[in-house]
């Protein structure tokens, strides 16, 4: 059994790490990190997991965590995984950091959008970027994983394949992403109150939206080119699920057929990646409570213009899902071991 | 491997019946019945099963299907299962329906409630009511089992250790429930549709819904004689969950301590009923996406009344869950095979 | 045109305040007071004001907003009101305060439930309890008046007549209530967070709501006698509205014809309150937006109990609406006017 | 008193007709038609109306109502206005059509769009398109007006003032759409069941929406050019709202000064568009049950491209509450005669 330790345990991610690993068959969590709720039972904070689980929060020493884990998952703010991690902590424990941490190659540019000064850039050379049907190999292989940002898993995703195969003109890719509320997080502000979100939708931290840099970086990596694009992201009144729209010229005259053949090219073999048959769009509800990212397309002739769409759960392949992969591929299982999960309609 | 055929898989209790016999270790799925989507692809229609299930729709032939399955799951409307079931195939085929035709045993109280004929009164006195945690040796015996309805799980549960222990006074006993709108069902009905749901309550079927006579039946059993109840459904703007607040009358004094013996002596020992610790309340959102049973209550000395509350998902314990529940029971399987789902929050 | 202040003009109760005097003919709004935005401007709290209201939030001076105003709204937390009023406010002043602290006539009952000590208890006897439908000759010439609490108006005003032709066992009234989240307030708390709420019900306050004692003394007097009742709460996933569905017992045989007369004898000529047709149950999105109290009923002659329902929007009946329609009775005006409020639907 | 006659007047543009109306100061309905529920009470269908509208349903009778009202409202689908109105009808009586009947001028792209015949060529050319904010002055004089789309008045608003200004590329315009599910109209369909909808979102019409042209047709008019785009909406789980996010490159450097004063000097007078201050983005929250329309931007200087955002309610700015503009406007009333409607929050 692998043993996990979980910081950051009470956010929603952090919850979702609980559901997903406590039915995983080869692991044990053994520690539930939590500063806000330090002693207090795990399941009165997450009743769902009233005789589940009987541990109780503990605090979040990473130290500590790291003689007795085998793996330590950060679910935590920007700056918390950097701010600790070091070489000790490494040579005994694998981690998988949730936040933005080590996603970005460039120090600076992670300054510059994070507005924090970043405590441990050592690690970002050998950090592995854990998309998993991108890195695969390298994450097998990784002591630290980034865990994707959860716009970014879909974000990139949805385009990777074109963008790799030079198809889209990348100067005019804009992507416009929609999602579910519990990416906004567990703490308690007016904003993400029930009254204020519901019945709403809005655009947020347009043209400066931190998983922008991200997007751009794995983007760039793929088409072999730097990419700057749009990123808008929008909150939508429901609990899980992120959606992107994203339109792009196409570089040459193609069709659905051929657009189709390099998706499934790309994807056909992935457990994870749904590609849609042609004319049919995603939508989130048809991947609630799973790890599937849903892939569709249409051209459109009078532009040319391909709008690709993606959806993901935000808290799944969006976070907890991708790090369980991450881990699975990092400790050698199943790449799907405790991913399994048929999504839960309606 | 159990050879399970579904009629009525496109409804909203047979997708969910679809999802978890996809993910049952022991149950293959043999027969997807759909009369409104025959030869169309199942995954067209709940696209959540996209790449998980390949078949396409089947008409509603039970003869043909007996020859097929080992089992049948009728999620039909009321009347369709009665009309078909006979002897001989019986004695090919267990069979769990899902509707209202075998939960009463009296046909005169089910002919005036439902408004219908019963076609086959004759299997009445064979067929058991499939509550497992009530009558589980039943159960296991069984050919025909009656899978109780969504209200009533919850409503019996809720107050049967307490009628069965004769500490309240039945007569007083008056039941408010709160569903969420799959318990409507799939039908393209106006009163169904988002914008007539969405953002309003009401009370409906006030002192004349059906689940009635059922739960005064088995609570009548519990309690020894004739029960007479109000229950009131409501129709709640979410997509599962049923929770209902429970009023009666105390026949002695008592305390919380001594109520929540009894509770633990009942249940204790059962997988899929959680009584919850003194002052918490059961929440839908505990249980979303599992087979769990959130019981709680409340002693108001003020008025002599305790008030108990249950909490469930009704589409899990209220009709696809328990479906399997009962035939893991049938089947000489583990109760909790394949209904081991944590439940999903948010 | 009247001078009115409000107190506590960015939470929910306030807001609505503002919306609906801003378009009464004969009122101007002179304060806009909030401690937590002064010298903000109030649209930028509330961007639907934008460019109907240009002022900025001011503090919570009660003393000098009486020098200015002719009417001020205190939607403050309970104990805010009566910490702060006396003889010399309420000789320049009317006040009607939208907190409990002048409801409960009985300041032992207060202290009880409320848990806090009453500042001005000598102001008890003179403050009118401003129900409008039972208390309008009172209102009309009351300084203080207690505007009543979202839950009581429905609770009572929906038992009202019964209880007052003596048609209903007091004895065996129980109110079971259900509420959108706007009751909850404003407050920056988990519980109230999107995601907590959305997609769930439960009951909370279970025997312990602080509506119950004004309720009972309410419906005390219309009964004449001393009642004592269960009122369940229950969050619904709404922004606005509350249910409520109350059970009592006969006291004699009647019939829908008669209940209904009776209903139409107290509420025929009200504005506000909409009898409903027989076999029509209250929903609570028919009186969104809205000063309505939709009233239904059910006679069950199996258990000889009726089922009273009632419907309003907590936020305009249940707070800034009723508020409005005690100032028009306080100041001569015509009682519905600035209330003539299609409802919004869908 | 103006006479007006509705025919659709139970689908959700035709209550929030009834609703506007019954409000309005000048106008009285004479004619509630209503193919589905002739002789039905109105306030059967829409109980909000209970005590507030008396007539019952009469059917489409165009000619008839055409001798009893001053101005009919065409609430209908498409084709039902072409091929019914006739210069009789005309002389007798204004139309103000919400169907796209009469809204694009080139019958040709009509009929390609929208795959049926168009029965009324000869009256496109006198008909008027009905952006008040564009077209006032026609409006004025109109005997015939098209009322926009609810996609394309959001639409065309929001990129007008740049479109004309030529300071943007039209090439490179997209439009990423959100809708509120009333816009799908009140037919008994399941994709538009609550449970189909909640807890989802979705693209639809990908490249191929009919309120393309529309939209096409219009900024083409401002920039003085041919212009294609791409327009995609989605259907977000909320009852009402539209929020658009449109994405074009700039054609010179500018900056948020600059073309916020362009923003005011278009739009600084109208009574119904609000342009934001620098930096706030429209929410469709803040406009809800309004005839507003709320405009805001965002220049991202790495990309060179402005983002435009608008956002609507729309069944008021997008179909009831602007076609009651523009009678105003056909009348010679106030033009907010009836539409001073505060947004309604939360």
């Amino acid at each position: 059994m692998i043993k996990a330790g979980i910081i950051g345990a009470t956010g929603y991610a952090g919850g979702e790490l609980v559901r997903l690993l406590s039915a995983h068959k080869e692991t044990e969590i053994v520690w539930y990190g939590s500063r806000s709720y330090i002693d207090q039972k795990y399941a009165d904070v997450y009743r769902n997991m009233f005789r589940i689980v009987d541990a109780a929060c503990m605090d979040d020493n990473m130290e500590e965590l790291a003689e007795q884990a085998d793996v330590i998952f950060t679910a935590t703010p920007q700056g918390f995984c950097a701010s600790l991690v070091n070489e000790d902590i490494l040579s005994k424990v694998k981690i998988i950091d949730l936040s933005a941490d080590f996603r970005i190659k460039d120090v600076s540019v992670y300054e510059q959008w994070y507005g924090i000064r970043h405590q441990s850039p050592q690690f970002l050379p050998e950090a592995v970027y854990g998309l998993c049907e991108v890195n695969r190999e390298d994450v097998k292989k990784a002591r630290l994983v980034a865990n994707p940002g959860c716009y970014t898993t879909c974000s990139i995703l949805t385009a990777y394949p074109l963008a790799k195969e030079g198809l889209i003109d990348m100067g005019t890719l804009i992507i416009d992403a929609k999602s579910g509320v519990s990416g906004a997080g567990r703490g308690a502000k007016v904003p993400n109150l029930y009254c204020e979100v519901n019945e709403s939708i809005k655009a947020y931290g347009v043209a400066s939206h931190r998983h922008t840099p991200e997007i751009e970086e794995q983007l760039g990596y793929a088409a072999g080119e730097k990419v700057l694009l749009n990123f808008t992201p929008h909150l939508v009144p429901m609990n899980r699920g992120i959606l992107v729209t994203e339109y792009a010229s196409l570089k040459r005259k193609t069709d659905a057929e051929e657009i189709k053949a390099i998706y499934d090219r790309y994807y056909g073999d992935e457990a994870f990646v749904r590609v849609l048959e042609n004319g049919v769009c995603p939508e989130t509800r048809w991947v609630e409570g799973s790890n599937y990212v849903d892939i569709g397309f249409q051209i459109d002739p009078r532009t040319g213009r391909i709008i690709m769409m993606g959806a993901i759960d935000n808290l799944v392949k969006g976070a907890a899902g991708q790090a369980v992969q991450n881990m699975n591929l990092m400790f050698g299982l199943k790449e799907s071991e405790g991913l399994e999960l048929v999504p839960l309609f309606p």
